[in-house]
C-alpha cells in the first residue's frame, strides 16, 4: 500500500539517542540518531566504536541490550487542524516501546512487526520521544536464543551458530509525520476469490477512512499488467465492500514457469468537486495456491496397523505442481533497520539468478519489509513466511501468546495481498527435541487460527520440519563416514527444507575481519572462531578441517583451504539438489541452508557471503538448479586407481513446456583425455518430468591427476549441459601418521 | 445446565407428522408422533411397518430419506406477556428444517447438534409447523456415505460396514414450550483456571439474561463433592463475569485414578424482594488435561535428514500421565432420538466394568446428548470426542464450512464444561486416501480454530490416526498368515486407537433376526449378509469362515461357529490390548474397534452385542484391562506336539499406587495336568509401571485336547491372575483336501 496523494506531506523528523537505566530517567548524552537504524550503530558511530563485524569488536556492544534508549526529535509547526491532521506514522520499533509527548503516554507497544500511527495534531511544535525497553530476554534463561522464548523478538540476534550475539534495538522501519486532509483514507484492502476455472476473479475493496461523512465518493481502478484500465467504478462510501469482477485474469506464476502479471488498483477519495483529496494505491496478482499430495503419496502406508499419509508439501500454483528449487533465507544484516531495498534487490536477483523460485523466510529472523515482498511478486520468487518462532519452547502464556496474536495479525494482514506469499509457517524445528513445542502448543493453535481467519487461502505449516520432510545433514561428510553422495539416494522424503555443506569465504573477505596474524593457520580462540570455523555447530564446524584432510590431506596454505572447502561445497550442494529433484515427484521442494549471511563469516553453509558476494558454491547450485539439465548420479565423492566409476544419466526437466529429446554423452575427463562411457539419446520431454537414463561405467586406470571430470554433455543444448569435479587419489599414502597436519 | 426455576413450567406439545414433496404441500395423512425420535418410526409404528432390525426389512424405510416431514403442533394458550414469555425450546433436529406459524417461518437451520429456542409468546394457541427437508446428500456421489460429505449429518447412516443404510429424519432432542418469567437467566457459563499447581481455582461466571434490568441482583453459589458450600455471592448484574476462587479444589480424575469430584454452580436471578425469579444450575468438575510427549518420544528421530518428532498423545490429567484402556463409542440406536439416559446408563456402565477409562466418539456418529456426558463424568470416563466428519473429503466449500462452523461452536460451547471431555478431533480417517482430506483442508483448521478460541485448554487432534498412532488391523489372522500375535509386538506406535477383531453375536442374538431358515449354515444373500457377516469389509468379513476353518477345520453348527468365532475374538483382542500396555510409555492408548452396535449384528468387531448385551470378548477385554495383572506375551495362538511353547511373563500396573510386590506362577495346563513353568517374583510395583519377567519354555507333549490354558497364577492377589485360551492341533491332518467345508 503506497500514498499516492498530493494532498499529504511527509516530515522526516530529525532525531536523537541516547540511553539511560529507565524509561524515567533522562539521558546524559544525546547523539544524532539514523532511521530507519539502530541504536547500537548510532552510538557507535557517534563514539568511534569499531566496525562489530570484525574481529570480535561485535563483544563491546553487549552492554548496549540492557539500557533504555530515549530517542527525541520535534514534531513540525500547527496546521489548521480541522482541514488537516498531523500524523506521526511509524513503521516499526525494536521492540518494546513507549512513545510521549511532554511526559504523556501517547502509545506503547511489544513488539517489532506492527506499524503505528498517532494524531499529533494537539501536538504540533512539541518534542516527541519515543523510549525503547531493553532486550526482552526470559529470566533464569541462559545467555543464548532461549532468552527470546517469551517474546516475538528474533531468536537469532541472541546467538547462533552463524550469527554473532547482538542484539539490536530502536527504530528500524520508516517513520516520518504526515500531513493529511482531515478526511483521508486510512486503508483500501483489496482482495480477490478466483473461479475454481481461474477463468474470472471476483475482486473487493474494503475502503476505511477517517474524517469521512458518510456516503462521501470513492473511485475505484483497477489497472492491468499492460496498463489497461480493467474497470473504474465510483460510489458513495458505506460499509459494504466495493466490488468487481475481471474476467480472464492474467495470472501470477513463479519464475520459469510464466509471467508475473501484476495489477494495480488505484483508489481514490474524491471530494465535493469530485477532485482528488486522497489516493491509495496497491499491487495485487491473481494467483491460486495450495499445497497439494504428490500423486503416490497416498499409497502410503500400505500395512497394518496403519498410520495417516504423510502431509502434503506440494505447492500447487494455477492448478499447476511446481518442485521447489530455493535456499533459507536469513536476515541480511545484523541490524535489520539497515536492510535497503537495494540490498533486498542485489540479493533477489542472486536467488533468481540461482533459479530459485522458492525462498524460505526462516522463523529465526525478521519478517522482512514491504521492499522485499514487492521484488519476490516481481521476480516471481515464492516466500514460505515464518512467524518469528525458532528452536525454542514458547509457552502457553498469555502474555506472550497477547503480543503474538498482535504481531501475528498485523503481519499476516500486510503480506496477504502478495502473490508471491506461498506458505505461512509457525516456525523453525519447533516440534524436535530442542525445542520442545507440539502440535497442541497454544502460539501454534494461535497462529493457524489467524492465518485461516485472515488469509484462508494460503496454506499454513506448523512448523519445518513436519511429518513427511526432512532437515539436515549439515556436512559433506557424516560421522559414520558415508558422505551425501550416498546419505541422500537412501533418503526418501516429500521435501528437504534445510540442508548443508559448508564452505570458507573467500580469501578477500576472510582477510577483510580476520587480523593479519590470525590468518593461517586457522585457530580457535581467534576471529576464525568468533565468525563460526570452530564451535558453531560441532566442535570443527563450519570449517571442518578433519573432513578437508580426511579427503586431501595436509593443508598449506590460505588459499588451499579455501580452494578445497569450496570444491567440497559445491559437489556437496550439487549432489544433494540434484538427488532431491530425482526424487520428483514424491519429493517436490529442496531447499539449502541457507542463502547469505548477516555478517562475514570465517565458514558458514551459506551460497553468498556478507553483504552479497557469490561463492563458488552459488554457481555450483544455480547449475544443479536449471530448469532442464543433465544430472548424474554418482555413488561416491572419492576415487581410486581400479576401482569401477559409475554414473547414472538423467534428464531434468522441471518446466511446464515439452523441448524436443536430446542426445547426451557421458564423458569422463582422465588426466586430459575424454573418454565417453556412453551416448543416450532421449525420449521426447514431457512437462515437468525427468528421464532417467543409463548408467555408464568404466574401471579407473591409475592417473596423475587429483580429480576427475564426469560431463553430461547434451548435444545442440549446450545449456543443459553438467559436469562433476571428482576426488582422485592415486595413492592411499597422502597423509600417513605422523605427517604434518594443522594444529586446531 | 438445568432449569431449577420454579417460575419456569414446562408443556409437552401433542405432535402429528407427515410427508410431502414439498415444505409447501401439506401432507395427506398425519400420524402420532414421538417426540423426540425419529419420522421414521413414527410412520412405521402408524402403518404396521415391520421391525427394521429384522432380516433386511430396513429396505422398505429407504423411501423415507427423500420427503419433507411436516411435523405440527399446538402451542399452549396465551400468557400475560409483560409478565411470562413462551418459549418454544428445542434440542435438536435432524437435519435441515424450517419453524413456521400461520405459515410465516420464525426459524430455519441446517444442522441437528445447535439447539434453539424462539419465543413464541406472540403465537400462543396457535398451530406450529416444523418442516424436516430430505436427508441432504451430495449430488453425483454414489449411495453411500459419500452422500454425506457436504453436511454435518453423520455419515454412518448412509451405510457403514456394521450399519445398514437407515438415514433417520426428525426431531431427535427434547423439545417443549416453557413459560418463562420475562425476565430470566438465558446463560450462566462457569469456567475456571487451574494454578499451575493444582492448588487453586479462579472461578468465573458469564450471566446473560433476557429483559432483566442492569443492576438486577443475582446471586451465586459453588457447592462442593460434600454439600458444603465454597462460595455464595450476589452482585448486580453487569457486563463483567462473577469471579470466586476455590483453594485446594478437589480434582475429577479418571476411573482408577482418584475420585470424581463434582461441583455444584447455582445461579440465581433474585427479584426486588429478593426472591428466587430464574435459576441455573450446572455441575463442574476441576482438573487439567494435556496432551504431552512419552518420555523416550524426543529422541526420536535420531538421524539426519531429520523429520519432526512424533506428535504428543499421552493424556496427563492433573499432571499424571494416563494409559489409555478403552474402546470406539459408536451410535447405540440407528435412530438417535430413541437413546435415553438408562440405555446411556446400561452401556457406560459396561464400558466402566470393562476397566475403561476412555471412550473414543467416532467421528462416522452422532454427539451423544448431556446424558452421556454426566455418565461419564460421574463413572470417570474421559471422552475423545469427534466432530461429525469421517471418511470423506469435506470440501472447502463455503455453504459446508457455515454449517460446520455453526454446528461445531455449539458442540464445543456446551460441551467443555464437562470434565470428561478430554480430547476434541476433527474427525476419522480423514488423512488416509479414502478420505483424501489433508491439513491444510479447511473444515480441519476451522475446528481447530473454534476449539482454540471456545476452549483453548482442552487437546486437539486434526483426526485419527495422526502421525505416531495407528488404526487396524481389524483381523486376527492377516493376509500374509501372521496373526495378531505376531503384528503387534513388531508393531511401535504412540497410540492404537482402532484395532479390530471380529466376532459373531450370540446364538440367542442371532436368532433374534435371522429368519430360521438362513441360520446354518450362513450364506451370502441371506440376513447373514444384510447384517454384516459377509461382504462387510473384505468378502469374508465379519464371520471370516476361513480362518475359523484355518485353524479349527470344518464347522459343523451354529452353536459352534458362534463357539470358535468367540475364541478367536477374546484370545485375540486380549492380545492387542495387553501387548500395546506392554508397550507404554511409548504407547499410551488402546482402544479397539468397537464398544458396541446400532441394531443386531451377526458378526462384528463389537464387544457389545444390541442393544447391550455382553459378548464373551466384553469379558476378555476386561480382563485385559484391569489395572494390575500378570500379563504374557505369547508368540502364536496355535500350537502343536513338539513346538517349544514359551511365553514371557509381565506384571502390567498402570494405577497411580505402588502395592508390594508377587510372585506368579506360570503354569501350563496340558489335558487334566498343570504344569508350573517358571516362578517369578517380582520386584517391588511402582506407581504406573510394568515389570517384565522371564520367559517360560515348555517342549510341548502330545496331548488329547484341542486346547492348552496358559495361566499366570498370582499368589494372595487372584484378582491380578491371567489365563489364555491357546488352541492345540494333536493331528495336523484335521481338515484334508476334500472334507467337507461349510458352502459359503
Amino acid at each position: 500500500m503506497s500514498d499516492g496523494s498530493a494532498a499529504r506531506q511527509r516530515t522526516v523528523l530529525d532525531w536523537q539517542v541516547g540511553f539511560s537505566t529507565s524509561a524515567e530517567i533522562a539521558p546524559e548524552r544525546f547523539v544524532p540518531a539514523t532511521v530507519p537504524g539502530a541504536v547500537q550503530l548510532d552510538w557507535a558511530r557517534a563514539t568511534g566504536m569499531p566496525d562489530h563485524n570484525y574481529a570480535d569488536h561485535f563483544k563491546q556492544y553487549a552492554w548496549m541490550e540492557d539500557t533504555f534508549w530515549h530517542y527525541r526529535a520535534e514534531l513540525p509547526p500547527a496546521v489548521e487542524s480541522d482541514v488537516q491532521r498531523l500524523f506521526f506514522v511509524c513503521g516499526g520499533v525494536d521492540y518494546h516501546y513507549v512513545v510521549r509527548v511532554g511526559g504523556k503516554v501517547l502509545f506503547e507497544r511489544e513488539g517489532m512487526f506492527a506499524p503505528f500511527e498517532i494524531d499529533v495534531t494537539a501536538y504540533a511544535g512539541q518534542a516527541i520521544e519515543l523510549i525503547v525497553r531493553p532486550a526482552p530476554k526470559s529470566v533464569d534463561s541462559p545467555v543464548d536464543r532461549s532468552q527470546a522464548n517469551r517474546s516475538c523478538k528474533p531468536a537469532v540476534s541472541y546467538g547462533w551458530d552463524w550469527h554473532p550475539r547482538l542484539v539490536p534495538l530502536g527504530i528500524w522501519r520508516e517513520t516520518f509525520v504526515e500531513r493529511r486532509p482531515a478526511a483521508h483514507l486510512v486503508d483500501a484492502d483489496v482482495r480477490y476469490t478466483l473461479s475454481d476455472d481461474l477463468s474470472s476473479a471476483e475482486v473487493r475493496c474494503a475502503i476505511t477512512t477517517a474524517g469521512a461523512e458518510p456516503g462521501r465518493r470513492v473511485r475505484w481502478r483497477l489497472i492491468d499488467p499492460n496498463d489497461k484500465v480493467v474497470f473504474d467504478i465510483s460510489d458513495g462510501l458505506s460499509a459494504d465492500a466495493l466490488r468487481a469482477r475481471v474476467d480472464q485474469p492474467q495470472l501470477w506464476w513463479p519464475a520459469g514457469e510464466g509471467a508475473q502479471g501484476m495489477y494495480r488498483s488505484v483508489v481514490e477519495l474524491l471530494d465535493d468537486t469530485g477532485d482528488v483529496a486522497d489516493q491509495r494505491d496497491a499491487r495485487i496478482g491473481f494467483r491460486r495456491v495450495r499445497l497439494v499430495m504428490a500423486p503416490d503419496q497416498w499409497e502410503y502406508p500400505d500395512f497394518f496397523p496403519k498410520p495417516r499419509s504423510r502431509p502434503p508439501i506440494t505447492l500447487e500454483i494455477n492448478g499447476r505442481p511446481i518442485f521447489c528449487r530455493g535456499t533459507n533465507w536469513v536476515n541480511p544484516e545484523i541490524f535489520p533497520g539497515t536492510i535497503t531495498r537495494d540490498k533486498y534487490a542485489s540479493l533477489l536477483r542472486l536467488a533468481r539468478g540461482a533459479n530459485f523460485n522458492l525462498l524460505r523466510i526462516w522463523g529465526g529472523g525478521i519478517v522482512n519489509t514491504p521492499d522485499f515482498f514487492e521484488l519476490c511478486d516481481e521476480l516471481g520468487i515464492m516466500v514460505w513466511q515464518e512467524f518469528p518462532l525458532a528452536c525454542n519452547n514458547y509457552p502457553d502464556d498469555a502474555d506472550y501468546l497477547r503480543v503474538l496474536d498482535a504481531e501475528s495479525k498485523a503481519i499476516v494482514s500486510r503480506l496477504r495481498r502478495h502473490p508471491s506469499l506461498a506458505i505461512w509457517c509457525g516456525g523453525n524445528e519447533l516440534f524436535n527435541a530442542w525445542s520442545g513445542m507440539t502440535d497442541q502448543s497454544k502460539a501454534l493453535r494461535l497462529l493457524n487460527r489467524n492465518c485461516y481467519d485472515l488469509d484462508p487461502n494460503t496454506p499454513f505449516l506448523p512448523t519445518s520440519p513436519i511429518d513427511g520432510m526432512a532437515h539436515g545433514n549439515y556436512v559433506f561428510r557424516y560421522d559414520d563416514g558415508s558422505e551425501v553422495f550416498q546419505a541422500m539416494p537412501k533418503a526418501s522424503y516429500t521435501a528437504y527444507t534445510e540442508f548443508g555443506c559448508a564452505g570458507p569465504s573467500p580469501v578477500e573477505v576472510l582477510k577483510s575481519f580476520i587480523p593479519e596474524d590470525e590468518l593461517f593457520p586457522p585457530r580457535r580462540g581467534t576471529a576464525w572462531e568468533t565468525h563460526h570455523a570452530f564451535g558453531a555447530w560441532r566442535a570443527t564446524d563450519w570449517l571442518n578441517v578433519p573432513t578437508l584432510e580426511h579427503y586431501f590431506g595436509p593443508i598449506e596454505s590460505l588459499e588451499q583451504l579455501v580452494e578445497r572447502g569450496e570444491w567440497l561445497q559445491c559437489e556437496g550442494y550439487k549432489c544433494i539438489y540434484e538427488e532431491s529433484r530425482r526424487q520428483k515427484p514424491a519429493c517436490s521442494m529442496a531447499l539449502n541452508w541457507c542463502f547469505n549471511e548477516p555478517w562475514p563469516t570465517a565458514a558458514n553453509n551459506s551460497l553468498v557471503s556478507y553483504p552479497d558476494k557469490p561463492k563458488p558454491a552459488y554457481h555450483a547450485v544455480a547449475a544443479a538448479c536449471r530448469m532442464t539439465m543433465a544430472s548424474a548420479r554418482i555413488p561416491k565423492f572419492q576415487w581410486k586407481p581400479g576401482d569401477v566409476f559409475e554414473a547414472e544419466a538423467w534428464l531434468l526437466h522441471d518446466g511446464p513446456d515439452a523441448p524436443p529429446g536430446v542426445t547426451i554423452d557421458v564423458v569422463l575427463r582422465l588426466d586430459d583425455e575424454d573418454r565417453t562411457l556412453a551416448t543416450w539419446t532421449t525420449g521426447d520431454i514431457q512437462p515437468n518430468a525427468h528421464q532417467q537414463g543409463p548408467t555408464a561405467r568404466l574401471k579407473l586406470p591409475a592417473i596423475a591427476s587429483d580429480r576427475i571430470v564426469l560431463s553430461l554433455q547434451v548435444r545442440d543444448q549446450p545449456a543443459w549441459t553438467s559436469a562433476y569435479v571428482l576426488s582422485f587419489k592415486p595413492n592411499r599414502a597422502v597423509a600417513p601418521s605422523g605427517t604434518r597436519t594443522m594444529n586446531l
